[in-house]
């Protein structure tokens, strides 16, 4: 239960359907969780409970303001630091935090995922290594649609409206834009087993640097 | 002197000032040649000594044809095959190969670097992993014009004209679209210290993978 001499922070940003999600738990899928986590940033989303049901639809759940950064950071400060943290966990249907909280104790490499990771100045200074998961738009677009009506319950229209109004401008004005922060680029996400191989190695070497001292399976 | 049971092939495009060669030279650095080699591209232009000399400065050199992409297959065959190749060397200056001949052995991992080694589909096929170095154009002109002038001695107005009535049409015609069929993208070539580490610790693994077999030095 002693935490590894040192914790890699790794952030996998990308777009809405980027593939980013999939690229993020390819790369863990191999290690123990000692050794790999991901954590995601969607857990960060801030607890809305205050604010009346029928408002909290209208938020604008893709800008950089909907996050609890200064939690996010907090944890991520934790982990480096070899503390472990209670976690949020949010319900997507109420966008409110729910009371239970999930323990993680710091793995030797953690990989953090969401839109907005390269975007949000102090989370991005915290990461070792910064990967953007770059998928062309109509393929994203696509991806959400579906995970959306097959998964979600949604209706074609309600997912398109959602894409244009916040979506979209979100993904050109904060997600795009921090693109340029990446140390690396995995285009097409999700289906580059090249690409993917190349990382799960490369991770497998972080772990290997990151010390004898053993992490907590989470 | 026995060639590595497996030679894994490793192309690294971009264009032309987008810091490659640098990526290419900084992923083999720390290996042995008999396990991680570069191979340059640029080293299969085609042979021009027929042409008559002042014919030869108006070639367009950024076009898939100034190479001598049969040689070049030929090569990687061989090379993943196990077998030593001579390699061609060419003259800049006057645009021919010289009489010699470098002997390449296979090494592990060959590092395959040129702008158009994306670009070329029968080379493309040889290649286990594709890299592309991109660096915005504004950046890759610069580092182009500070080299020409400094380093071989052209005037500015030389490389301006060269630029715009061949490297950026040919770049835009060959070299951008092959970033497609990139496996991974390293953003700002050469001085990107978190993705050449990554990329080295992967090529590593690419090494180990080869096996117990020896490559010889080159």
């Amino acid at each position: 239960m002693t935490p590894p001499d040192r914790v890699f922070l790794v952030g996998v940003a990308g777009g809405s359907g980027s593939g980013k999600t999939t690229v993020a738990r390819a790369l863990a899928a191999d290690f123990r969780a000692e050794d790999v986590q991901v954590v995601l940033m969607d857990s960060y989303y801030r607890d809305r409970a205050g604010v009346p049901l029928e408002e909290r639809a209208r938020i604008n759940y893709d800008h950089p303001d909907a996050f609890d950064e200064a939690l996010l950071v907090e944890h991520l400060e934790g982990l480096r630091a070899g503390r472990a943290v209670d976690t949020p966990v949010y319900d997507f249907t109420r966008h409110e935090r729910v009371r239970e909280r999930v323990t993680v104790r710091p793995s030797r490499v953690v990989i953090l995922e969401g839109i907005l990771v390269l975007a949000l100045e102090p989370v991005r200074a915290l990461l070792d290594a910064r990967i953007f998961v770059d998928t062309p738009g109509d393929l994203r677009v696509l991806r959400r649609l579906r995970r959306d009506v097959h998964e979600r319950g949604r209706t074609v229209d309600s997912v398109i409206a959602q894409y244009l109004e916040t979506v979209r401008p979100m993904h050109e004005a904060f997600v795009e834009p921090s693109r340029r922060h990446a140390d690396l680029i995995v285009p097409e996400g999700g289906h580059n087993e090249a690409a993917i191989e190349a990382l799960r190695t490369w991770i497998g070497g972080l772990v290997e640097r990151a010390g004898p001292g053993r992490g907590a399976p989470a």
